[in-house]
């Protein structure tokens, strides 16, 4: 599968009281990371990505974390994102934080749905099936 | 188990290009659920919970959401919330998440610790065991 | 003019690793209470007003605030929101932030341009006139 | 003055239902670019900084921005910034925000003190005199 991988520089905004990253930051990032993930698989950015494609983009259906070490600001995180598994209209995607001395700081999930606006009622999104070119794409090696 | 209920009003900065919520501010939400459930049980804020018993906050160790439904801006949901489980230092939480109809639109759980700064650096954090206290008044009925 | 006030409780994941509000969420909050003054005056949602009047909303194109007095999670401040002006096709708002003391924390001025798409461009966004019925709404008393 | 320029990719998670940017994630692009500048000049982290001047960081008394062009996610725009004036325990800083055509799509400025905890109350802040090395380093050129 291809992998991104790329930096993250934790900034004071990202931190709470205790002085280390709010969870819910993290989820941010991972969605960012997935975004470059599909990103640099297609080259091209989300924008074009959903326009290209006529989807409202990959909304989120099950996602979970465990933290094991926490960060603070001013650290450099690397976050590793690769698709694990497609199936017609979703797909699974994993991360891994890594700290500068290469321990494994997080370990996250998600599940995907790849969806379009339904087309008998705007307000509602439905999946559709994954293009076969963004399952080749994100499937080939880097 | 002692369960807290509010109600959350999603706002427009709350919600993406594709017009629903961006699924971190739900943990944003849910972490604050959760200090909403322990200032009702305890009577006191999170700043002087913290104070109180010395510690630093409850970080999360594990968290994962379900989410069924999507909310837009404008909605008005109900998060419930409450401990499902107590440890020596560690505890479970559980949110649901229902839309004006009664329909479960997410499901999310936590597992916490509950930690103070390590005695010998200041910069790392340990569990430490929970009090009394907090177990009693969690565990009660409303 | 219409004026609207109301609670917020200052979360944990408002606030910075000083332990007082990161600024960015204010505005965040000042955000949502121009909303609120807009569904309080209007009675609909921001949601609902986007779709009765055509537009997109009502972007900022300056703003402002000074900060006299921090505010630390757990505390609850009133935000005082009111439109001070109305021009053609934008509109001023000011935000006035107490302490349960009664004594002002921050004060905060927008300038927001009422929105809709360009006819030509849909990407591009353009001014149109403010309807008679947000005027004459936001500008009654309570 | 010892000037500092970042890129920074609008990101899905920063846009509004208007498919733009949600303007207080700006501000937080703002803080991190301040926190940015301060590292390149010093040549460390925000961490280390407030370690070593044993201060609690530079709290906002007044911020303001005017946009003059959105952005939306894709877009890889420049935040340009400066530290434009030091008194004695406050500064002003400014940022320029460039899009990828050269052109200014937004123009903002802060003050803000240097402040540590109160003496006599942890709860509190006050301003302290700015080091002579931050004054020094900060306003020599790159």
């Amino acid at each position: 599968m291809f992998v991104n991988r790329r930096a993250v520089t934790i900034e004071w905004g990202d931190c709470d009281p205790a002085g280390i990253v709010f969870y819910p930051r993290y989820f941010a990032m991972f969605d960012a990371s997935t975004s470059y993930l599909f990103s640099a698989a297609l080259g091209m950015t989300k924008f074009d990505m959903l326009r290209r494609f006529e989807v409202i983009g990959y909304p989120m259906v099950d996602t979970g974390a465990k933290f094991f070490i926490p960060s603070k600001f001013g650290d450099v995180i690397t976050i590793e994102t690769q698709v694990t598994a497609f199936r017609r209209s979703s797909f699974d995607v994993e991360h891994r934080v890594l700290r500068a001395d290469g321990q494994v700081a997080i370990e996250a999930y998600e599940t995907r749905v790849w969806a379009a606006r339904h087309p008998e009622d705007p307000d509602r999104i439905k999946g559709v099936p994954i293009p076969d070119e963004i399952f080749t794409k994100l499937s080939a090696g880097n």
